[in-house]
This record gives structure tokens, sequence and C-alpha cells, in this order.
């Protein structure tokens, strides 16, 4: 395989590079899904997904799917047809949330604002008032396609008030920024590997609130995912140790030793290395003269969307970024393509050699497109 | 991470060890899921997996889930709400196919045998029959449960006459008999990567014929799951490249190599060397004394289930294997638990070195055990 495979630093918005520790992880030789040492590996990983998460939840476990299959899993086990639910659409994952929440039946309330802004809390409010009995209230944490950084306390509040349950989109913020679970009284997220935990993309971390779990031990209707049904896969993970399907070893081999490495850190520290390198990048962009999309306040250290100047063209830059520096950052989704470029500094990525890195190749390569940078 | 992984031998029904060549490739640094290098290694990874399936579908790509993904692709894309299927049971997958397809709204006709023995073509027909307008006929090719074989031509022959589309579960078939798909007419099938792929668990295979892409594209309702609507995927696996969700890279890197490997011996090698071992250790089973679950001619080569002999406890026998030797084979499940053991010789295990070991460690555990082998 290593003879197909280009030099690459993937500061884009993930998959991020992973720690060679955690590759090396993945070359371990297959134990059986139900072997008492693998077992064990996934208690290990399921309290080290609380530490990372920062909650007690017990139903914490990582899904045999990407961050998406995460995202259809939260939905599939809490919503029945025929639920409101009311989801804040500010980039491309809370459209998601739109369809995968439709698929499952719902009465969906959208909640928009603009690609790059947050969502609003009295508009939140509003539709919370306006509909009645409303089962949940979704946002995305840190929204990929835009880099912003949606505050979660004051909403989480406002939602438990009218009696909601409160979820949120965890794929790019898990690792990067605090999640706090239970500080914020989250009833359940979901997330990715491939974004500030860097491991290999392949798993999606999920918890649920005693909340949650009384609202899906009290459905109607079975869920309509075989495969994403947490009421068989508990028991998997779980002390009964029922086989459900079988759990993807090696990804669960990097998940764990990618846990283990932000514990050995701790995530206290991982986390102001994010903040302190993202503001460095940041500081560094605007030095040379670029704008960012997301206002002061609500950016994402770990993802930065950076304007594209007028004269550049996107895909020529990005292309020229890859093939001389070996760097792939990424283009802007939907209405933002063309626009803006976001850069990722995930997990082991986050780090003074990749800050460097890319503010010379990026100072480099605008001059060559015959941009002035200061 | 080796620290943690005791010696094991995988021979039972899955995962199957898997080579060191496949185990470096997962090692190897990542690559964007759409960067042009990765994008090739898809593109070879598509046509090889048409190669191991006998096939020239069009749509033939790896699902991100394992088997059982795999499994609930095929009913969520090809069924609608109130589609009458009929499924063939006899075991404990065609067990789940039933409550995939329920999941799906199917109205599910089950035609039954018994485990261990194949779905009979008459009652089939029968089905059939009775019930007009039968969108699809699904079975088992390979039981995992049992260790049964289902022939596949006449039943195809029998489904397509009655104008319904021909579904198999090709999970532990693949890459250990032949699967044929387009000398058998087959319509959708769906494997697993653990089995005889010798790849670890995390994808699963899967590919459609014309006549099932038909039918997908003149569905009168949405996909049900976001994650697995084939509609959108074959837009990111196909020439458009329509970012849908993370490809589990690591993972497409060691199918690859796990697939390059069996072009490398050619499939025909591959597959005698299954159908050679397995009944090399068929036969050193019953040279000890013990008997098989399945009839002579319904056997899986790769995947024997041998009955427990009635003074030995199940598990403590295969404790013992395993701390013994390392040893893992597999239990009986559902009505066969406590009755049957599964052995699997699958992909790289198919060999003479594990026919020996496994026959050697039952002499002396049985005997241990109080059993006089002969």
């Amino acid at each position: 395989m290593e003879n197909k495979i280009p030099f690459r630093v993937l500061m884009g918005p993930g998959p991020s590079d992973v720690h060679p520790r955690v590759l090396r992880a993945m070359s371990t030789p297959l134990l059986g899904h139900l072997d008492p040492a693998f077992l064990t590996i996934m208690n290990e990983t399921m309290d080290l997904l609380r530490y990372v998460f920062q909650t007690e939840n017990k139903l914490t476990v990582a899904m045999s799917g990407t961050g998406s299959a995460g995202m259809e899993t939260v939905f599939v086990n809490l919503v029945e047809r025929g639920d409101k639910v009311i989801i804040g659409v500010n980039g491309l994952f809370g459209t998601r949330m739109v369809d995968v929440a439709k698929r499952c039946g719902a009465e969906v309330i959208e909640v928009h604002a603009e690609w790059g802004s947050i969502i609003d809390c009295t508009a939140v409010e509003e539709a919370l008032k306006q509909h009645g009995d409303v089962k949940l209230v979704a946002v995305v944490h840190a929204e990929t396609s835009t880099g912003v950084r949606q505050p979660l306390e004051q909403l989480s509040e406002l939602v438990h008030m009218y009696g909601a349950l409160f979820v949120c989109d965890m794929v790019t913020s898990l690792g990067g920024i605090p999640t706090n679970i239970d500080e914020y009284n989250i009833d359940a997220a979901y997330s990715g590997t491939q974004k500030c935990l860097s491991a290999p993309p392949s798993l999606s971390p999920v918890t649920f609130s005693e909340r949650a779990l009384h609202v899906m031990a009290t459905r109607k209707t079975p869920v309509q995912s075989w495969y994403l049904d947490l009421s068989m896969i508990q028991s998997y993970w779980g002390e009964e140790r029922f086989y459900h399907h079988t759990a993807p070893i090696s990804s669960i081999y990097a998940l764990n030793e990618a846990l283990q490495m932000i514990k050995e850190e701790t995530l206290e520290a991982v986390i102001s290395r994010h903040t302190y390198f993202g503001k460095e990048l940041q500081r560094g962009l605007e030095n040379l003269g670029l704008s960012l999309l997301v206002e002061e306040g609500y950016r994402l250290p770990q993802l930065t969307s950076v304007c594209i100047p007028d004269k550049v063209d996107d895909v020529v830059f990005r292309k020229r970024l890859l093939e001389k520096y070996g760097i792939e950052i990424g283009g802007g989704l939907d209405s933002l393509k063309g626009k803006i470029w976001r850069i990722g500094l995930m997990g082991y990525n986050a780090k003074q050699t990749n800050v460097a890195l890319i503010l010379a190749a990026f100072k480099d390569v605008l001059t060559e497109q015959g941009i002035t940078c200061k």
C-alpha cells in the first residue's frame, strides 16, 4: 500500500493526520469480538470516551460507522414518526440533520442562521413557543462547513425549560474544545474519530443521558434501523455481551490508542493546545492580509474558515498547495463553494510545525498567484 | 496496543486472522477522502471487488459498516413500505433479514428450513405462487450460524421466472466459494471483510445488477436511511465524486490489499485452497469420531459445524482451547447453543498448518475432557 500513498499533511476539515502510535496500533493482530481481552479494550474505550466527552453517561459507546452514522443513530433511536423536532441550520451539517430527521418521519422545524453565524437563542425560543410539545432540539456544536462554534449553555437551559431533549453534533468539537456533556446537560451527542481525536475515520462515539435512555426505553415503535438500534447495541457493549454485529476490531484499537494519548497529555492540555495554535494560525492569516469568515468569539480553534481573495482561483490554489507542499486544505461547501478555504489544526496536527508550515505555504502560493501578502 | 493482545489463532466464524501485509497496509498514513490518490485506490478496490464477486456490475462498492450494514443497505434501498418479500430462514442470518426487512415496512413471507439444512426450491415456489407480486426473494448463501451452503442457480431461475429480484447474503461466502454474481443472475448481494477476504471487520462489499438499479431509480419514497442511501453513495464512488460521508480510509487500504492478494493468487486458486483444506478438516474431525451437523454436499469448506459430544461442556472446552492454544472457535447460536462448535478456515487461515493445529488441539482437549478419540 505504501507505494500508492504520496506525502500529505492533512490540514483540511478532516481526516486529520494520525499519530504513528495510533497507526501502529491498527497493525496489531486481531482478536475475536467476544474475546475476553477485546472486551477489556471495549470497556477501557468506553471509560476513555466518558473522560473526553466529560460525562458519567453509562451509554457512551463507539458506533460502527463514521460521524454521519452517529447522527443517524441519535435520530433513529430518539425520534418516532410524527415527533416534532427543532433543528438549528447554519451550515451543511444542520441541513444534513434535517434530512436524516425527516427520513425518521419527524416533523422538522428549522431555525436558520446565516452560514458563518451561530444559531440564536431567541429564534429557538420562538420556535419552542410556537410549536408545543417539541421532542428535541438539535444544533451543531462545531460546524465543519463554516468553522462556527455554537455556544451551548444558555441554549441547553432553554431547551430543558420547555421539556425537550438537547442534542448536539460534536463531530468536530470532541477533543478540540470542551464538550462538557454533563455540565451543559446535553442529552445526546455524536462525534467522529477522524477530527480532533486523530484516529482514522470509521467509528462514531455517541453518548446519551438518563433522560434520553428513558425516551428510548418507552418508544412505541421499533427503531427503523437494525444496525443502529441502541437497545441491542447496549447489550453488546454492556455486561450482557450479546452478539449484535462484529465490532470493527482494528478501528477500536486505533480509537483506544488515540484516546489513551489524550488521557496521557490530559484533556485540559489538549484543549489548551488547540486554543493556542488555533489563535496563532488565525492571527497569522490575518497578518497575511486575509480575512476570516467567522466573527471573533465564535471561531473554532481547530477549524478556521478564511475568505478566498477576489483574484484567486479556489481550485488552482488548492491544487498547487497539494502538489508543491502535499498540504490538503478544504474548500467551501454549497453556498460557500469558491468563497472560503477551511484549514484544520486538529488533534495531532495542532502544533507549532503545522502553523508555521501552512502560513509559509499560503504566503508562497498566494504570491505565485499574484497576491501581495503583508 | 500490542501489550494488550494475547496470542490468538482465529478459527471461529470470523473475524479470521489477517495477513501481515494487510495489517501493515492499515498503518499507512491517511489520505483525504477526496484526494486524487485515494480516489485511485477506491477505483482499484471497486475493480477488485468485481473480480472477487465475479461481476461486471457498475454499482459494486464497499459500504462503511460491517456485514450487517450491508444487509440493511440492500433492504432499505430495494424495499418500500408494503412490498412483499420472501426470505429463506434456515439460520440466524435469515432471521436477521426478516427483522431488517420488517423495519423497512416490508410484508415478509418466511420460508423455513431446519437449521443445518438448505432452503428448498419447492417451498419457495409455493410461496411465490401463493403471494402474487413479490418484489424480492432473499437467501443466505453461506449460513454462518450453521455452516450450510445454499445452492443458488435453480433458485435464481425460479425467482426470475416470477419476476422478483434475487438477493443473497454472501457475508461468509465471498472469497471462499464461487459467488458468480453474473453467471447466477443475482440482483443484489452483500458481504463482509472479516471472513474469507481476511481483512479486518468494518466494511461491507455490496453489488447490484442493472435490474436492481432500475428498482432503486424508480422508488416512490425516499430511502429511510441517509447513511446507507445508495443514490448518494453512488455519486461518491462514481465519477461525480460528490462528498457524502468520510470514507473509512484505513479500512479501505486494508480491503484493497487483501483483494490484491486474492488477485495475485487468483480467485480460482483461493477457492480451491478453501475446498481442499475444508475437506481435510472435515475428514479429520470425522476421523476423531466427531459428527458434522450438515449433510455432505451442503457443507461449506470455510466453516464447519461439528456436533458437541454428549459428555463435553461447550464453554469449558472452548475456554480450554483458548487458554492452552490461543485458538478461538465459535459456539452455536440460539437453538444450536451448546450443541455445535463452528470452526472457520477462512482466507489466510485456510492452510495446512491450521488444519493440523486444530485437529491436534481438539484431540488433546477432548482427551482431557474424558473423550476417547479414534
